[in-house]
């Protein structure tokens, strides 16, 4: 679908192709601030994952991952010292998976590199086309989550 | 970054969230369509795949995978037989990973799930807004491809 000319990529592309720009400086930025062991796969669960913890089913769920797949991105970043697995206070036999402080300074890092992606792309658009992009997703998410 | 309130979400949460929507709805389009063998995972691989085929190692990079991430989905792929491995005829001794028949009917399968999902977000925004949320994302592809 790569190989389609421009002018006839449907919303699933246009969608992803800004994306992935994003990912590739955010990737470039964790790896200057100190995170080089981080791979794009791995920020998927940064992504997914909420301050106070997640169970892997749930993790998997939202990252649209298999749980074995999303068992071995977890697997990895545990040994990297990113996340752990803490009892879940709600049922003492599930395991929650939380950020360590360590995973706690990517998503700051993350924020930091996306707020500088948010300016540049205002500058490089205009400032009222980026907030006209901003709105409208906003407003598309606002109908989805319906 | 699941957690935070809906207003401070940043451009990557405003791109994700909808095509997350649109890829859950183009699996269940592909399972209906009797493609009910692929997950997401894999529909990365069909997204960065043209028509001509690709190398591995430029499909991984594209997709932000590993190597050898990208080569677990394609050996996947390829015994579920949406693809096959062939010479590439600019160099001999490397592979080309292409699509086979059955592999372009489900490219042809997402094409067809993805216009109906342009219709309906089209009718639920409004065509005015749709049309201005594809033109911006639009825009913006042009200035990140410059």
């Amino acid at each position: 679908m790569e190989g389609e000319p421009e002018d006839r990529r449907m919303i699933g592309a246009l969608l992803r192709i800004p994306r992935e720009a994003a990912i590739r400086q955010v990737m470039d930025g964790l790896a200057r601030a100190g995170f080089g062991d981080l791979r794009p796969a791995h920020f998927t669960v940064f992504q997914h994952l909420p301050l106070q913890g997640l169970r892997l089913t749930a993790l998997a769920e939202a990252a649209l991952l298999t749980k074995q797949s999303m068992g071995y991105l977890v697997d990895d970043l545990e040994g990297l010292g990113y996340v752990d697995r803490a009892p879940d206070p709600t049922d003492r036999r599930a395991k929650m998976v939380r950020l360590t402080t360590r995973g706690r300074q990517v998503d700051d890092t993350v924020q930091g590199v996306i707020r500088q992606i948010e300016i540049d792309w205002a500058q490089r658009m205009g400032p009222d086309n980026f907030a006209q992009l901003v709105q409208q997703l906003r407003a598309l998410i606002a109908i989805l989550s319906e």
